[in-house]
């Protein structure tokens, strides 16, 4: 597996574009197109908050009932959500409209929205973003990153990434793009995620190998416990690699599903550090569990933490929130067992040893704290079992973006 | 029912004292202990959490084996949690201390504490302190007062409350004190609360009582999500009204009941509302719902999401974080039923009707909005069953507070 530069329009056959259609913001591009030469599988998963937005049933209903996507429609500032049947009438004209300048079916086009919910989406301007970008797709690493940055709300930067792998003597692409960064906590994910595969693979294959990778990694990540109305995986296959398609869970299947899950967990790194008003990524890891299942509980209680959070936004070794956080996590283990260790770039150091705190020197434990990306190791000593999940900082820019988000 | 001045002292034959130990404050008292002229049954609720702070096991033991309570001796400044067997030593040589200078045994006396985790309590400091309250124990409301103040952490004002009711020709008192205000998420609950009351009552039925009651009280208000490893509600009952013994579930134990749920009820709302840099209590009723428990876990979802709380903090009628929270509670209803109104002070209107935004004025929600309690309404109109939670706005000072709260 290699690591290349690029993103949705890494793959062969992928397209992309985007426009500024002033749906809310009023000086940067907000809408974005992905459209695949040949018909796709496609494969998504979605939020499992009741109260689901417009274009996540929309989806559903494509990814199960349609045989082939070939475009997505996506836009930021209104999320569609919570907008009864005004909002569904509009996935359905949205599609209608790309259907008709790409000279597809409606039903191969997926459409998704992130932003405020509650708001009917202004449809003259979907319909005249979806007539400016319909000319203007293609193939090039530019279209693809104007495509990332696009679809961002309250994100810092784009979050892209691609990889290719071999599958019998054809190069196989997966790449993709994702947006945060708020209201994240994936369960499934929590944000809009898109994947673009040139693979040839079955859409039985395609669907089992995305929905058990979210598992460990959109999953597992977590901005503020507010798991959103729209969060969406769309993950699209066209065959362009002209391997031998994927139909079995051979070694090019095992291949990529290796790619699949470092593009995801990239992406879900990238999420979660950049979350709303983050200045770090807080990875935490559970090692010596039980189980999976018990490790990423623990990991994904600690990761929640409000104060946990703020402990690390302050560079504050608090490890007793820590070990609070896996104690109410509802997860069994013995908290007179528990080893902690903070890592970062500056360094690794052991915190408690069988649940006492070891006379450990607060300064040189701020300094690992103090770097962008800190790591907890929690070792729970009852087996083999491991589990990461990701976070980030609580800060008071979380505070002030949320306070006042809709003006 | 008649809600009186007072707080612990308020019952008749409980006497307190508070002392400044310099345990982890210089310039504040941080020792309070309560004390009962007769033994008393005691009963208990704690923290759910794995990980229990030492006082919390000693509480266990004594409320489950002692056949009397007599005194309780409350810390602010350090939560002898996660401190291992020197931890469980110190709360028995607390104990041993306090029942020394008031002639009761060991085992008739409760010990609480509040604060950093993973500390050791500097025992010479708690022993002095004890020594020094000791000869001052009054029954004045005074003394109770002086108690409220001293176990007080990060909350910015103390709180208690005392009501009293008539069972056959006396009368009864109930009177309470507690503290918050950070890793508030009872479950049992999560702070100190500190009941007495002269009714002479079962030891069987006292527990029952609180058991009861704790679930619509403390166990439905949240701060920040954080199940404390210190949480402990203590009723202690001496019997000192005089009143016929309440044995069984009469007029007298349905008066003591309703008693002991406002004096709870008083007390979780003065503690959500005083939570860690809060502007406003934030109220969430739940109506109409199928079932108690399908309202308690709507609310409680809703109080404890934190992009509902900043957009309160931000006086922002963001009702689709509300609703989003609903989604993701786990309960099962339908989003296109729901009605949504929010409430205060300054007025009462309807945001939503059947899921959809009504064409509300923000200018007027926002006025709503800006009291220091606030109230949403949401109706479900599943059936008849209702439950009130409460919790409190996320804002700039609760990471002040967390960021940096061991220093």
């Amino acid at each position: 597996m290699e690591k290349i530069k690029g993103g949705v329009t890494a793959a062969k056959g992928f397209k992309a574009a985007a426009t500024a259609a002033g749906i809310k913001y009023t000086d940067r591009t907000d809408m974005a197109m992905i459209y695949s030469i040949v018909p796709c599988q496609a494969a998504g998963t979605f939020t499992t908050n009741i109260v689901k937005a417009a274009p996540v049933k929309w989806d559903q209903k494509i990814v199960k009932e349609s045989r082939a996507a070939q475009a997505v429609i996506v836009n930021a500032g209104i999320a569609n959500a919570c907008t009864g049947e005004e909002g569904m009438a509009y996935c359905s004209q949205t599609a209608k409209k790309a259907a008709e300048l790409l000279n597809v079916s409606e039903d191969a086009v997926l459409v998704a929205s992130t932003g405020v919910i509650g708001k009917q989406l202004p449809m003259d301007k979907i319909c005249a973003g979806i007539t400016a970008m319909a000319p203007q797709l293609t193939d090039t690493y530019e279209a693809g990153h104007a495509a990332a940055l696009a679809i961002m709300t309250t994100d810092t930067h784009e979050k892209e990434v691609a990889v290719t792998f071999e599958a019998g003597t054809k190069t196989v692409t997966i790449g993709g793009m994702c947006k945060g960064s708020g209201m994240i906590h994936p369960n499934m994910c929590t944000m809009l995620s898109f994947i673009t595969t040139d693979a040839a693979i079955s859409k039985e294959l395609l669907q089992e190998a995305l929905s058990e990778d979210i598992k460990d990694t959109y999953n597992m990540i977590s901005v503020d416990g507010d798991t959103s109305t729209n969060d969406t995986v769309l993950l699209l296959a066209n065959g362009e690699a002209k391997n031998p398609k994927i139909t079995e869970k051979n070694a090019d299947y095992e291949a990529f599903v290796k790619a699949l899950n470092y593009v995801n967990t990239t992406l879900a790194k990238q999420m979660a550090g950049d979350g709303e008003g983050a200045t770090a990524l807080f990875e935490v890891k559970v090692i010596g569990a039980e189980s999976k299942e018990q490790a990423k509980v623990l990991s994904k209680s600690v990761i929640t933490s409000s104060l946990t959070k703020a402990a690390i936004y302050g560079h504050d070794a608090n490890w007793g929130r820590i070990l609070c956080a896996m104690g109410y996590s509802g997860a069994v283990f013995d908290p007179e067992k528990v080893d902690l260790y903070f890592e970062s770039k500056a360094g690794k150091m052991q915190i408690i040893k069988d649940g006492v705190a070891l006379d450990y020197s607060e300064e040189e434990a701020t300094k690992i704290l103090s770097e962008p990306e800190v790591t907890a190791v929690a070792d729970v000593k009852m087996g083999d079992a491991t589990a990461t999940a990701w976070g980030c900082d609580l800060t008071y820019d979380y505070i002030k973006i949320n306070a006042d988000y809709r003006s």
